[in-house]
């Protein structure tokens, strides 16, 4: 009833999506760049972004041309299957795609977003969002678009045999999954590269602008203002684009490895491959949703804030709420005929997704709570700057640690609700209950980003906004601009809260669903070298569970529990690696600022131009520079510790990276949010305003929360995932040859 | 051959440890204490802190009288046995006595160390050591008499059976476990209750008097002044005399645990008690030792820093290199006759002790390189005070998170290799291999902290020195005192890092053994209720891996990943409380020091004398108010993770709590530590020196330093035991009712 056709309706959804995008890219370019400073001023910001991507995907190339040769030669050895190298490939391909794309229209929109917003707020957010959706649709299109081909290859031709392989849907799945490591390590190098950029040239800006010489943001006196224009580019929209595609295809390919495991010895005919193809039907739908999503983001031209932060709402609202009544529809199309064991499934199933959208909306407000300036919390920190910066600091880090209770707790919950919905409240620890619940798991976290079309759309119109501001205070338009333009980023901010929790809650979700992966992982190489578990067991009929009893992955196994250490480890070494570098990239830009503010003769008259091109090959090679170390320890480490501690200790390794990143990459977002929060609280005029002592103190707390918010946090979510790919790739590896 | 009568040498090493400590505190009396003004100073700092001391036994006894309800009402229902409450409390009491005892002597100290000071700098490290060895020799004196009591009550007496419990070894142990949770409980309190009191008085002190005043430290005029010496006393002598009791205490019960039940169904009859014995022994043998190092701590009356540098590492090296050959000849005492397998455990148990001792070497070292002045990462610090105070907290905390890894790295493979030591080096993961190698690892951590006699002596007379110095300051002594005593107390700082090592890398050790006592715990509950596990294995006859399989405590169960994720964020939340607790404290203080310099007229010409009173009523009322949600939400969470989540919950919560609370330890005291010494590196004369905009950026990363090394940070290594204790004591209340 069900065939391998149905693909194509995947595949459309895929070219729907890209065909939107082309066509809002067409317009947003029909529109007026503004004067001939404007233009200038957006070609010089265009040039030093292409430039650093450029640079960027010259070092990514070469490492990802060494892991695909690795995996060649694992494929030589038979540790893997000979489509791995290729599909690994491809993910990084189609990852580093959406960022040049989303980053290449986000360019080309400030200047016409600043020059819309001449007119009124609404053409400005017009021009704005219809550009961040366009990230938004390539990042959900290319994701679809690379997921659904390679299932119609490996599901359609021989193409696994032809490499050894077999050709069933579970080594299709966790094939699959290889790609997502290619989309993991893209997106690992965006978000510490950019990141590592964007808040090098930002803090360098403001250190010795604002801070040292008292200009205000965005002065084109200053020598770093396009280096930081450029950063909010390759940072906020080339990073968070491949972050955002890694997270999306990510849960979708692990939900489907999930799936084909759980029902691979179904009795009902159909089961499985029913099972693969849930998540992509729900991510298809999710397309279109988002698109009507995006269409109802209008209001009347003459439409003040409250109006426009009500169309944004309900886009995003609309679209999270048809999606969990489209995921009854999808699932009663699948399993809606199912009898017995199964004949509450369609359901069931779909109510996983409703814990997941609710723990995102949880998350959201949450997030939105602790560090925007119209609550308390950050308030409270604001108010710290009475006595001085250290408070400030102490204030903004307790605020972020107690604000991980909620989100931890919410995504608690979502666990055990969703495990239990999709298993049909069955307590009882079996194997078959277990494969069921995690594929709950996996499904809702596919829910939670399957509107990700919009939500995305929401989410990077922001630094859109923030560059065209930067546009109009560099080319002097009327002050009224630059307030505009703060006013939709600060909009954004708000909206974004959710989308934020969305995905926050399903990188969780996402990474344990990987640990499940990881596992069926270790099954098909011991197939594929023809080993028995340890305790011998066949490894072809071996459950979760067995798997776990014969690999004593229990908390009672010291190598777990180092596993967990060193897990819990990383994520602190690696916030340090990339905090300390972006130290030391601000660092030099401080200096060379200060270079040119005393040796360029009339700079700060504004009579003469700084030297911006300078600025920004620092801050290029500063984050090429110090974007690598982090990036390869973060796939050694699992490899290390697979060679050296086996199987258990890999797990405890996720394990433990998962629940501290976790709660770590919370803490980090949410002090950096306050802190940013409470600057521009005091700028709206409280606790002495604009220039007063309690400012300054409230800019050393932004200056602490960039790197925290824009840097190490984003990154650890990555990290988190990108170990649990690396695992998986490397199963072969880790079960052949380990020491304890 | 070997009898009960053996417990009498550790009651006799208990005695001598108490006789010394006594004969010391006499010693220390008989000197000088100064002049009338260094009289009255100390007077009022003494005053201070015994109220405090007063007000916070007095909240304490309330909730320890509440918690033994709790047991007793628990005994009724048989959820615990009938010994359990009484047992609770007398580990409380004299963890409190040692904290008494120790501030006591410490507060009557510092004058006389001053004074003593002003003839030559060893006659000042005389004092202050001989009464840092008082703390040292009552709180290892209190607790092996603690011990020893309880042991020869409980196995010579039939209690336990009169109260209805058996009365075999493995009973005794875990009963005698339940005054650990007595101990952690007044330690918690101690160490977050002293910690808030402390930095609350120290960031008021410093935010207004040297910030805003520009006067100096320990200055008379600042009216926080006293309650910044009584926070020394109460936070670093009480807090950590209460702190340190608990690992002390913590590690030998819980290896007795394990002894017991690791050769409970031992061939060789004696095996179990001669296990049981060895931690106490151990312990007995380490006051001897650290008397001997004491005594060696000693050099010609004009010696120099130098040599006296080398006097104290002899004192500590001496023990510790001795306590690893006096573990050999106790094992060899014990088992050294054994044949079949147990004939080379003499020699391999040793071994364990060895690799603990330098796993404590190394992480020592680390601690050293990463938070002193005379190593780059400090000065880095230091140099980023270049750029303002928000490049100060960012490299402070890029290093903190960084300087994680060797700590990490070094616990990981002790555990490994104490684990294989202590099993004769058996990879295979079978019961009887895993209760030797845990047993293995709780010995490591007995052996670091045998000789804390002598550790805890060159820790605790940095207090006194410091304390000496602020009474030298404010009674106006000659500033060559104050110079010495900062010497004598950067001296302390040097020798102390091999002792937080010791007592960082025990914590972890101990925590991971508590874990095994939790499961012998829940067997033992079972037992009393007459249930089977849940998978039908007899209670009496399950192993640890039997435990394991019957309560699906492996990674793949989502129910004990939620509890990973709870521990994890409870280490943060814990934190953040506590962070919050100090800027509120600490509020408080700068609006009352500031309101004294502005309305009491003549105070900064030092015509008038400041309020301190009113300073050390804020601290005390705001560390009691504000220490009370954190510890109790500390017992709360592991008894509602064990109600809503059952066994499994419980132990991922445990381990969640271990890894991401020992990360994040590590981490705040060595940022706080390298902030500290950022700043006295600059005051040294680096990069602008005193009163330079780069000092006072350096001045606002000590400020963020306190709460983190002296609040948050050294409060986790308790939370972290603490919540395994709850778990213990309470694992009646699990076994039977339990949502999932």
């Amino acid at each position: 009833m069900i065939s391998n056709s149905i693909i194509y309706i995947v595949l459309a959804a895929s070219i729907l999506a890209l065909a939107f995008a082309f066509i809002f890219y067409k317009q947003m370019m029909k529109q007026d760049e503004g004067t001939d400073l404007m233009k200038k001023i957006a070609a010089h910001v265009r040039k030093g972004a292409m430039a650093y991507l450029k640079q960027q995907y010259k070092v990514v190339i070469i490492v990802f041309i060494i892991l695909a040769a690795i995996f060649g030669i694992m494929a030589y050895f038979k540790l893997q299957n000979g489509v791995v190298w290729f599909a690994f490939l491809t993910g990084g391909f189609f990852s580093g795609l959406a960022g040049f794309f989303g980053m290449k229209t986000a360019t080309y929109a400030s200047a016409r977003t600043a020059n819309a917003t001449r007119k009124s707020l609404n053409s400005g957010l017009q021009v704005a969002f219809r550009s961040g959706a366009v990230m938004g649709l390539v990042v959900v299109g290319l994701a679809l678009l690379d997921v659904s081909v390679w299932f119609l290859v490996l599901n359609g031709t021989g193409l696994l045999e032809a490499v050894g392989a077999e050709n069933d849907l579970i080594t299709i799945t966790t094939t699959m999954l290889t790609f997502g490591m290619g989309a993991s390590t893209q997106a690992l190098f965006a978000r510490v590269g950019g990141g590592i950029y964007t808040k090098a040239a930002d803090v360098g800006a403001d250190l010795v602008g604002k801070t040292e010489y008292n200009i205000p943001e965005d002065d084109p006196r200053n020598p770093a203002t396009i280096a930081d224009n450029v950063g909010d580019n390759v940072g906020d929209v080339a990073g968070m684009g491949a972050d955002l595609y890694e997270s999306y295809a990510g849960s979708i390919l692990a939900t489907m490895a999930l799936g084909a495991s759980a029902f691979a010895t179904a009795a009902v005919e159909g089961m499985q491959f029913k099972a693969v193809l849930a998540p992509m039907l729900i991510a298809a739908v999710g397309v279109l949703l988002s698109l009507i999503g995006i269409f109802l983001v209008r209001t009347k031209e003459n439409a003040g804030m409250k109006e426009l932060l009500g169309a944004l709402s309900r886009g995003t609202n609309t679209a999270a709420i048809l999606i969990a009544a489209a995921t009854f529809g999808i699932m009663y199309f699948l399993f809606g005929k199912e009898t017995g064991e199964y004949a509450n499934m369609w359901w069931q199933t779909s109510l996983s997704v409703v814990v997941g959208l609710l723990a995102g909306v949880i998350i959201g407000k949450a997030t939105e709570y602790y560090t925007s300036q119209s609550y308390k919390p950050t308030q409270k920190v604001a108010e710290s700057s009475k006595t001085g910066p250290a408070t400030v600091i102490i204030s903004g880090l307790g605020l972020g640690m107690l604000s991980t209770a909620i989100p931890v707790v919410t995504v608690g919950v979502a666990i055990v609700l969703a495990y239990l919905c999709a298993n049909g409240f069955n307590i009882e620890f079996t194997a078959a209950n277990l494969s069921r619940g995690l594929y709950g798991i996996g499904i809702a976290a596919v829910g939670m980003l399957s509107t990700l079309g919009i939500t995305l759309a929401t989410d990077a119109y922001g630094p859109i906004a923030d560059n065209a501001g930067g546009n109009a205070e560099m080319s002097g338009l009327e002050p009224e601009v630059r307030k505009r333009t703060d006013a939709l980023d600060a909009l954004g901010n708000t909206t974004a809260a959710t989308g934020k929790g969305f995905a926050i809650g399903s990188a969780a979700l996402t990474a344990l669903a990987l640990l499940a992966s990881y596992v069926e992982e270790i099954k098909i190489a011991l197939i594929r070298i023809g080993q028995d578990l340890p305790n011998g067991v066949e490894a072809a009929k071996a459950t979760l569970v067995d798997f776990m009893e014969a690999y004593n992955v229990n908390l009672m196994n010291p190598v777990v529990l180092v596993g967990v250490f060193i897990g819990a480890m990383m994520a602190f070494v690696f916030c340090g690696m990339t905090m300390n570098a972006v130290g030391r990239a601000a660092q030099k830009m401080v200096e060379e600022v200060r270079r040119q503010f005393s040796t360029i003769k009339g700079i700060l008259q504004g009579e003469a131009e700084p030297d911006y091109e300078r600025c920004v090959a620092i801050s290029t090679k500063g984050a090429q520079h110090e974007m690598l170390v982090p990036s390869i320890l973060a796939i050694l480490v699992p490899i290390l510790t697979g060679v050296i501690l086996g199987v258990p200790g890999v797990l405890g390794l996720l394990i433990g990276g998962l629940a501290t990143g976790f709660v770590l990459a919370v803490f980090m977002a949410n002090s950096g949010g306050a802190w940013d929060n409470a600057k521009k609280y005091v700028e709206e005029g409280n606790f002495g305003g604009k220039g007063s002592e309690n400012h300054k103190a409230t800019v050393v707390g932004d200056t602490v929360g960039d790197p925290f918010k824009d840097t190490s946090g984003p990154s650890l979510n990555i990290l988190i995932k990108l170990m649990s790919m690396v695992s998986i790739v490397m199963a072969g590896l880790t079960v052949t040859c380990h020491l304890l």
